[in-house]
């Protein structure tokens, strides 16, 4: 039985599957939509993740299946004092397939390891989100049609987004993959990702405090919310969060086939106005992940495609 | 695309097909039960309200479809600072409709300017709540075999009470319709509703604090809930609350025709003991509410009656 | 039409055909998957219990119907004042069958007078809770192929347990059973419970403060949580929670065919050394629960067992 707690679970041949099937989905979602029927996902988020939560459930959905479960802790039996490991050998009772959401780090790790069901890690912590990730890699397939041989910006908040982690490693799996990481001085990528992953792995990259000047160079660009819970005072938090807003004039500066991602959700850093350019892939994304979830459990479930 | 944000969207002929349709589906529902397989209701509930959002959802599954969503704003990504417009976007890659609920008025306008998705108002602030209205017309049409020609009686709360004001304004497109507005003088029907709809359409009415008084002239009563939330202190909502209280005796002086209606939850308006005379209409409005929304779903998403 | 509000509402001779159609659901679970099409359950739970609903949940899927409801009271309309009566009868328009979970002893009783649809207790305060008590028969049922002739030790909390009560009430109907109570002097099992239930039906028990001189004696041993909630200072309850832990020592002391349950969730009274002994239950019971749930809703609503 497989699991998917980190995007690197699937080696870069089960990843190139696991987007191609995707990819056959999204041409024509109706085929499959049957494949899971009976099937029973459960989602069980241990904080609320509406977006994420509702993507699985779409998905789940859109293959026939069904769903139950619960959308924070309050309701669920973890305020009785239960384990994560007890409540996953319960859930494996209830259901076919789960997508975890937890506030600590590893709790999907845990679970998979009591678990008679496949478990999706829907996020831990600040540590991984493995769809995200794989919606990332969609995305940009999709819109460029491969995932090597391009300048990738990332932008925001370098030092605490976990998917911004999350794709530097992904991407560095593939051929000529260069980065230009921007972002002010306090919110850089930590040393350990650029020691372990860029330098370790010898790939381009290079830092920088000024949006503008990266744009032209740019084949996607990935921009992030810098979250207020990030900052110790509220001046920070201000003084930071307007510093790199994406709009009309910067977009201006990019090439015509530059694409914006952006995992959502969004605060401000992305002007309303750039929704229109057709560069703006973001919402794109959003459809893709359901793409790439449902893939993603019909593999873990080992369900054949339709014929 | 329609959208259905205020009773007034549809034209009489609109709102005729529609309760046709839903007369229908009360004949015979199992016929339907296939009607919106494969299609996904979302139930974006900014505030929390069990009927409504538990009448569309059983709308939606008789409906043969299935339901995503949430019941509250904390388990939404609102609570991450994103906007209603933001939201119907990612809404609109995970559902084919939705029906939204929000504490500000214009909510739903707002989602539906950027939704590729029909948006059903569950309803916005003291504003409109569309299928509780269309619900009121189809148990008077039902009951009464008219829209027309006849006296209404509104008691209780008539000043902030969304419901009255939108039954007002439906009812005021018929013929020969006539209005009892019962209530204390704290909570008349506002001036803006009397001018520009009661006035302005040169309709019939007389306002009155005596439910007694009343009674014997209506064709149907619409009672409602005096919220409490409405009043500035206590001692004045206990002082008005037990003032129009239905009770058997006042029932005695009504016509053997004459319904009763109430968009519920009761509190203690309408005294248990008159649950039971046959012309207590309130619970079987709940059971019209779901027919009527099967029908503005279908409507909505364009799917064909079977044969 | 027939409710589930008590174990005992049903007779020893409708318990076995319960026990027997869950037998053969657990046989071969796949042959149901369509019984329930197009009929679906409220789960109406106006506390929160995930491990309870979501076994109902996982229920009706099964069946092939479908789930809408509320899993707590915030999200209801109580918070507006709505009586159990009146919410039931709504909730009788929207749904086939219902599960009530109430912090008040005798709300699904309430709820049942009133209802159009059968009304089964998920839990009303501490008074019953039949599906856990169903559950608990079936297990041991299945487990040792009887209910009668045999030891059954009830261990911890037997004083406020809940399923401990039931479950004696329960047994208390089959020949030969002789139970062993196993609790410290402050948490024994009331007296009206011995009077009324033991001592009138000349049932055998003994009372011990110690565990491991029951152990050899016992064919089943029925583990309880200690509540926190129940003890009115913290010291005491912790003096006393971690008294009655089941671990691999003691279990070394029971017969080889002796039988662990637990209607979990657990904290530490068992410890998880134990999880691998073939003779732990508890999650054995789980699953089983949503067996026993499958038949009941099939029971309650009338379902033909498929040919």
């Amino acid at each position: 039985m497989r699991h998917m707690l980190n995007p690197l679970d699937f080696s870069l041949e089960e990843t190139e599957s696991l987007l191609e099937l995707a990819a056959d989905i999204e041409k024509d979602r109706f085929r499959y939509a049957h494949v899971c029927d009976g099937k029973k996902l459960a989602t069980l988020f241990y904080e609320p993740s509406t977006r994420t939560r509702l993507s699985f459930e779409a998905a789940m959905l859109n293959l026939g299946g069904s769903v139950l479960g619960f959308s924070s802790a309050d309701s669920s039996s973890a305020s009785k004092g239960e384990s994560v490991s007890d409540t996953i050998r319960v859930i494996s009772c209830y259901a076919d397939i789960c997508a975890m959401r937890h506030p600590k780090e590893g709790a999907a790790y845990v679970a998979s390891t009591k678990s008679s069901i496949p478990v999706i890690n829907a996020g831990d912590g600040g540590h991984q989100h493995p769809t995200q990730t794989l919606t990332d890699l969609y995305t940009i397939r999709s819109l460029k049609g491969r995932l090597s041989n391009m300048t990738v910006g990332l932008c925001g908040d370098l030092k605490f987004g976990r998917t911004v982690h999350s794709l530097i490693n992904a991407l560095s799996r593939y051929e000529g993959i260069r980065f230009i990481l921007i972002s002010p001085p306090e919110l850089k990528v930590p040393d350990y990702i650029k020691e372990s992953v860029l330098d370790a792995k010898n790939i381009e990259y290079r830092e920088t405090t000024s949006l503008d000047d990266a744009m032209e160079e740019l084949d996607i660009l990935y921009m992030t919310r810098v979250q207020k819970e990030r900052f110790f005072n509220e001046e920070d938090y201000i003084r930071m969060k307007d510093c790199y807003i994406l709009d009309k004039d910067k977009m201006k500066l990019a090439k015509p086939d530059m694409y914006v991602l952006h995992p959502l959700p969004r605060v401000n850093e992305i002007s309303v106005e750039v929704d229109d350019d057709p560069r703006a892939a973001y919402f794109k994304q959003v459809q893709n992940g359901v793409y790439v979830r449902m893939a993603l459990i019909m593999t873990l479930l080992e369900v054949e495609k339709p014929c």
